[in-house]
């Protein structure tokens, strides 16, 4: 008899997310003989911790294919992360008993390193207590920070968002220039890893001089060398631009947008790192300028997403159930890259022992002696991933995303409190 | 004898300027027996006032054909209006001067309400001097200010670009409200005029109930209100967008943006509206926000321009080359909207006189009877300027956006200092 599975979404989400959760649907309704009704959890764990689940056999095929052009988390996503077995034990066993109501046998978590470690510890809860849940992580995160997998989905669309605004950007900053702006500043994500500030890096390529600089996390900010780079690059090409990621930080720590100040009331600074950088310029170089801070755009901007990013975010939902009906538990499907030029890729698998809590960082060979810019060997990495086009249908000059129905599934347990 | 052409851009950019730099240009060429070569000035009106000219007939059929999807400015702008003939004769007197010597007799120029002023200005100049010029003024602001004319190009793409990122960034804050982000605020550009702000409307439609509150320069800012509005919103939908135009001011005047923030220097605020509006929100209802500043963004997005938006900032420029034929002068072509639905336009004619120095503002019949949202008839006049899409080519990920040669005319003229 074919067991139900359960499918949430977790952490940020990003414009393809719900390819992955497109994948997991699509690849289950093609196996009824193995999974039965796939519910998800509204809100993400939320969902499975309070008994609130959704049927997606309620949506229709269409509904369910249209997800794979739909940006944000279809059935909501939660940041909640639950701590360890030893100190919460009981929410663990809340998951086991829900997923023992609704007859579930799959548990299929979507989202970064936080939701690895539960999905792992929801594999080692299952052996202990005996009732059988396959475990299965599908990785996802905008600041591709995933050990073992060569990628992310969400990642190469977000890069991609970040190279094409930057470009776009610069060549706007550089018929200003004479008279007017000389120094664009954008704000990107990525508090710990600069692997979203390197795609800006791609703004400029042979055919594109384009004058960037990029203040990454993984390097500390030295304000003298930065200024003078910006100085040479506004004395050859009479501009520059600057990508600064929002996790680029002083030598002590404290992160560049942290810069003291107060509004009339007290309350801290109220701007991001942007703001503090193009002033930084201003009072130094006299320069005029512009910033802007991408924030949320860049992660929701399923209208230029890459095609290789939204077949990957399918490919792995839809690996994670091939596994699942393999047998497979506390794995993750990942991308393991075969190639750089023609770039090829297969679908791999992790454990997820390897997977939980584990960063992976920008290599020191990825950014430029100087510190400000990429290599050559980034932008072999980079590339590829930003690679095609992926349009969603538009109507009206809107682009036609879903939204779901999301009909619950009648409780069979008492209420649970958080 | 065919007389030579002389073609600048002005003030800010946008991302379908140079669709109109192609009009003019391409058909241009189709009439060598009327017009002979298209210079451009770099940088705008100062490339014609220090006989910094580029000569257009260097640039391949390819490259000029390309312009149409390229964002910016190709040949430069700049921020440089001119004062009265009275005060200063000089500059207006060089201008006839390089036009001779180049033996220029059509002067387009490509930009919003000071550039109709100049053009004006050098059509009364012309015929005082007697030096035949005939000068056409071809549309161009994200603003959307000018008078007469349906809409300006550069506005439609704009518009877009704040519609969809509005309704992607939604989708993205809907999924997270649960337990993380309520308020998702994004600031648009237009200074005096609403009609970008008002775009973000477009977000919600019959199929997307999205709460979005909108911030407009036209109407005087009341906390208060304000505060009620995002509150219900909130409580009703679990989140809320606000689009804050960069004009949104308080009844006395003040930008939202001058909030008496200072750096630990004593600095006046770095950041911009969006900040203000989303703290406020934070102090008086507790929300957890996420800010965004599209900036520049917005208006070099050209890979999510318009498709009615480039067919007509190509068509403007290509009437105005074939105005110019016809005889005419001291004139600007405009959108004549003849139908909403099926959406139906024409090229119509308006005398410089009439533009110079009328701004267009938003009706208030656009705007919601609360102040904060837009009307029906406000959709029925936007919705038709952001239809269809016009991507740009890719290559290796990346829009393939192209760079002029810019050659320079060899100057006959002694030295003029600005």
């Amino acid at each position: 008899m074919a067991k139900n599975a359960f499918y949430a979404q977790s952490g940020g989400v990003t414009s393809v997310i719900n390819a992955s959760a497109c994948g997991v649907i699509e690849t289950a309704r093609q196996h009824p003989g193995e999974i039965g009704t796939v519910f998800a959890g509204r809100n993400g764990i939320i969902g499975a911790l309070t008994e609130d689940l959704i049927d997606t056999s309620k949506e229709s095929d269409a509904a369910i294919a249209a997800l794979r052009h739909t940006p944000s988390g279809a059935f909501g996503s939660c940041r909640y992360k639950m701590k360890s077995l030893e100190d919460n034990r009981r929410e663990y066993e809340r998951l086991i008993e829900v997923f023992k109501a609704h007859d579930i046998g799959y548990f299929f978590y979507n989202g970064g390193g936080d939701s690895a470690d539960t999905c792992h510890k929801v594999s080692q809860l299952s052996e202990h207590t005996g009732f059988p849940i396959q475990a299965i992580h599908v990785p996802k995160t905008v600041d591709n920070d995933l050990p073992i997998t060569d990628n992310c989905p969400g990642f190469g669309s977000v890069a991609k968002y970040i190279a094409v605004s930057t470009r776009e950007a610069s060549f706007d900053v550089r018929s200003m220039a004479k008279t007017s702006t000389k120094v664009f500043v954008i704000e990107v994500m990525g508090r710990h890893a600069g692997w979203i500030a390197a795609a800006g890096g791609l703004a400029a390529d042979a055919d594109n001089d384009i004058p960037v600089v990029i203040l990454f996390p993984e390097i500390e900010f030295d304000q003298d060398k930065f200024l003078a780079v910006v100085k040479e690059k506004v004395e050859s090409h009479e501009y520059c631009s600057i990508v600064v990621s929002e996790g680029a930080h002083w030598p002590d720590g404290r992160f560049l947008a942290e810069q003291g100040t107060r509004d009339a009331f007290g309350h801290a600074q109220l701007g991001g790192a942007a703001p503090v950088v193009a002033n930084m310029v201003k009072d130094a170089l006299g320069y005029k300028y512009h910033w802007a801070v991408a924030d949320y755009l860049q992660r929701a901007a399923r209208h230029l997403a890459s095609a290789t990013d939204v077949e990957q975010a399918y490919a792995m939902g839809k690996a994670a159930v091939e596994f699942a009906i393999a047998g497979d538990n506390a794995i993750m499907p990942t991308i393991v890259r075969t190639a750089d030029r023609p770039y090829a890729w297969e679908v791999g698998k992790a454990s997820l022992s390897d997977v939980a809590n584990v960063e992976k960082m920008m290599p020191r060979e990825f950014i430029s002696e100087d510190g400000f810019g990429i290599t050559q060997a980034c932008r072999d990495y980079l590339v590829p991933l930003i690679v095609g086009e992926d349009y969603p249908p538009y109507k009206d000059g809107m682009p036609q995303y879903v939204t779901l129905k999301n009909e619950p599934v009648a409780r069979k347990l008492e209420a649970f409190s958080l």
